[in-house]
């Protein structure tokens, strides 16, 4: 069996110097590769592990890390992995930007109300530090998630949504949505006000939207190894 | 003798998960606290270092680690020593943000366009990711580095300057403007485009517009430990 997991966060340039990233620490991504490589390895024949410039993953003969900047760099590589390799399973519990960084301006620019002789420079690699209203224009990303059964409609899919601060029955009413609208098999969904050192609650919904209840990480990363495996 | 050392990016946050960083590895300022602790331990009684979230600091008896966040973090930080205790040098390597998150809005708010019986929700902890031109609004931060010998007109004080792929000349200008506009004893000027693994050009420039010349990190940290020892 070959697997795909996504861990850590990816990151948009701003400029040479300076990126929006997801802060994401890749730790529950690091836990579900270690599980699946250690618990399950004569299941398993390789684990492709992409994962945020900034997350660690973990080190084992199944797994191949492969780092990820930005979104467009995890579309690429999922896209040529699932239409040229066999893969059985992906688990995506990387956090990916929503947006895209579209141009970077002023906020009299935009208005129009840009003094002709008086423009700010907005040339070169890294940004002036003399401009009054920096403007960071964005730009919805592409949906990695909803491609990926685009790619390989026998896959398994497990998705992942975080939230933070929201009441339980929207966060099971909110990841229950992303999995039908992206044809997920499982969705893990958790909130940051359940995440701390010692707990990470998790709840992975299924396709009826029951749901099973972790309180740790090591919990959520051991229901997901079993899930997945008996499903595929 | 005691030193603050600043190494590492500031991070600003836009929402609960997201943030803009420098993307700065903070490895001049570990490699000059290195030298600074072991070289030069028995004339240096504590060594402040104030780093980055996702720097590494030295570990070492003399060297008292501080996680600084956002700018205003590290200039209340900075406020604090520089006028609560007995500092000789400040070497400010840290990669400052010069922008901080003003606020986070959509195109058609900015320009007066937005349709009000169809508002962006940008309420809640973390930002919606349904927006189609998200804007986000940045003001000039603090210019800490400005306020160090305000504080404490008495301490040494080592300005950076990180450009990319500009004119040699044009980085010992503007490397040299940062001294007096600061009052720096020193400036250390150098150049994304000649940093690798392999080499980390580095100016150190002088008051008078001299610069000595380095070819490596650990080249840097040397002349900058010597000369900061020499003029307290």
């Amino acid at each position: 069996m070959n697997i795909i997991i996504t861990a850590g966060g990816t990151s948009e340039r701003i400029d040479d110097v300076r990126t929006i990233t997801n802060s994401s620490t890749g730790r529950l991504g690091f836990t579900i590769g270690t599980v699946l490589a250690e618990q399950y390895g004569r299941q398993i024949e390789t684990i492709d592990y992409l994962h945020g410039l900034r997350a660690a993953y973990p080190v084992h003969a199944k797994i191949q890390p492969v780092a990820i900047e930005g979104v467009l760099d995890l579309q690429r590589e999922l896209q040529r992995l699932l239409t040229t390799e066999k893969i059985d399973a992906v688990i995506h519990a990387m956090a990916v930007s929503d947006y895209l960084v579209h141009e970077v301006t002023t906020l009299d620019r935009i208005r129009g109300t840009e003094d002709p002789e008086n423009k700010a420079d907005l040339s070169g690699n890294k940004i002036s530090s003399e401009i009054d209203d920096l403007v960071i224009h964005m730009k919805k990303s592409p949906k990695v998630i909803s491609k990926i059964k685009m790619w390989n409609p026998a896959v398994k899919l497990v998705g992942f949504k975080l939230l933070s601060n929201v009441p339980h029955e929207e966060l099971i009413d909110v990841g229950h949505h992303l999995l039908e609208k992206n044809s997920c098999d499982f969705v893990l969904a958790n909130d940051l006000a359940e995440i701390s050192k010692d707990y990470h609650w998790g709840y992975l919904i299924h396709k009826d939207k029951t749901y099973d209840t972790m309180e740790t990480n090591e919990e959520i990363a051991g229901m997901i190894a079993k899930k997945i495996l008996a499903s595929v």
